[in-house]
């Protein structure tokens, strides 16, 4: 049972995770955090929230647990604010896409990584934005990845843990570095290539006519084209070094598919698109 | 009212527009012809088609209306084998996803472009294959391309139109090599990013956890993936030209977005994440 929890950034994220532990009846009270005034007034009155500030400093006040759920590249700055204000045995979490980054602005922020912060990550979501787009189902049957380092304090790490089962989550533990991998390949990645397909086709000049003629396939495939561009922005900044070696394979087997089809070799080609649909339908077969 | 449809392939394609016109009443008798026979079977056996033959030649006899649903690269085949025992006024379409390639292969089988043939192509389908696949409402309120030529006689192209708008499409025509540049972008180019993607995700180490972390963002993305190998292969090399020009424009626009990655440039990102974002949203506004 959370007696006070405090959410810091109440959109999709964080509001459905609100939503969840209310639902479960999980939670006494729900102080929502946000630069937006407008955004928390409208997440107290559709019962999201019990009641908020835009301090930070004094909504985490009194908090036992306390949910970053705001763009990575906004985190160290939470961490500044809230950090020094504390309570001693309050437990911090976050929801970050990237881990490495999120621990560097704990310990730049406090000069080490608080032993009560559980690095953690919901593998869920989405394309939406905002409060109004939260809903308590959001986590069910979905994966939470905590990245907990060598400092974390493991009964924080049950109490988070727990709060995400309360949700609806399946709940794991991974290595940082592996977290942050991984992401590139199976996010981050796909994210930078529906925007930037989007954005290609957007700039080409008969583009009226372009989207006028996509289909289903299309519609699908760029669904994640509508992402918060802020946030992504800062997850691509985040986790620079595991992107760099994701993108550099991708351009490099493009080159390759590319190559393949300049020349009518066939046989590339084939290949190529037969391994895919094996593993695509694979990961269906295994994720049903 | 056709009285006897020829299909030529009846997969997912060719199946849902025969149950289309069997579902409007709009058809006397389907006859059906496939390399294989267990799926000409398996059509017959569902009703999908009255009869069948593996002898194409055979397949078109007395039919005034001949829809040829193979991949591109079959195309050439196809019409060596029917063109010279057709009635002179049966009509003949086809469903390719190229249309430069599908008008050479009519041209270089019978000499020049027979005037009864109307290139076509439908904006529809799924990521499945075969008869089994098909369904009467694919065609329903999606687009179907006709790319008529100079020798094309203009009353086939009207009764390839009214076939198509019974089975629920909205009909347009355009010309060759445009339809081949849009559908580059739109579809090809998508196909071939989602196809790379998986591919190159399959081929690291620790695929296994790698596909285990994926979500619902990377399963709408890759739906795709799951797309007939064989048959875009042929896409791809049947649009060779279109589709190096859009390859060539995306991976430049790929280098700039890993380049602003590289050197930390926010400001690149989220000026390409903003307007795919827009363009997005306003796809899904008007095709809603």
């Amino acid at each position: 049972m959370i007696n006070r929890l405090c959410i810091i950034g109440v959109g999709l994220i964080g509001g459905s995770l609100a939503r969840a532990l209310r639902k479960a009846d999980a939670v006494n009270e729900i102080v929502g955090c946000n630069r937006n005034e407008d955004s928390l007034r409208r997440a107290a009155e559709i019962g999201v929230i019990d009641r908020y500030s835009l301090d930070m400093a004094q909504a985490v006040r009194g908090a036992d647990m306390i949910v970053i759920a705001v763009p990575v590249g906004s985190m160290d700055e939470v961490f500044r604010a809230i950090v020094p204000v504390l309570d001693s045995n309050a437990v911090i979490t976050d929801v970050g896409s990237t881990k490495g980054s999120v621990v560097e602005a704990a310990r730049s922020a406090c000069g080490h990584v608080p032993t009560n912060f559980v690095p953690g990550h919901p593998i869920a979501g989405t394309e939406r934005s905002g409060v109004e787009a939260s809903f308590a189902e959001l986590y069910q049957r979905r994966r939470v990845i905590l990245t907990p380092v060598r400092e974390t304090n493991p009964q924080a790490v049950e109490k988070v843990r727990a709060m995400w089962e309360i949700a609806g989550a399946e709940v794991e533990a991974m290595e940082v570095h592996h977290h942050d991998e991984i992401l590139a390949a199976t996010s981050h990645l796909p994210h930078i290539l529906a925007f930037g397909l989007v954005d290609s086709l957007a700039r080409m000049e008969d583009k009226r006519e372009i989207f006028r003629y996509a289909a289903g396939g299309f519609r699908d495939f760029t669904r994640i084209a509508s992402s918060d561009p802020q946030m992504w922005t800062d997850i691509c900044l985040a986790n620079r070094a595991a992107l760099l070696q994701v993108l550099g394979h991708y351009a490099e087997d493009l080159a390759g598919i590319t190559q393949a089809i300049d020349k009518g070799d066939g046989e590339h080609l084939r290949k190529v698109f037969e391994r895919a649909k094996a593993a695509r339908d694979r990961f269906c077969e295994t994720n049903n």
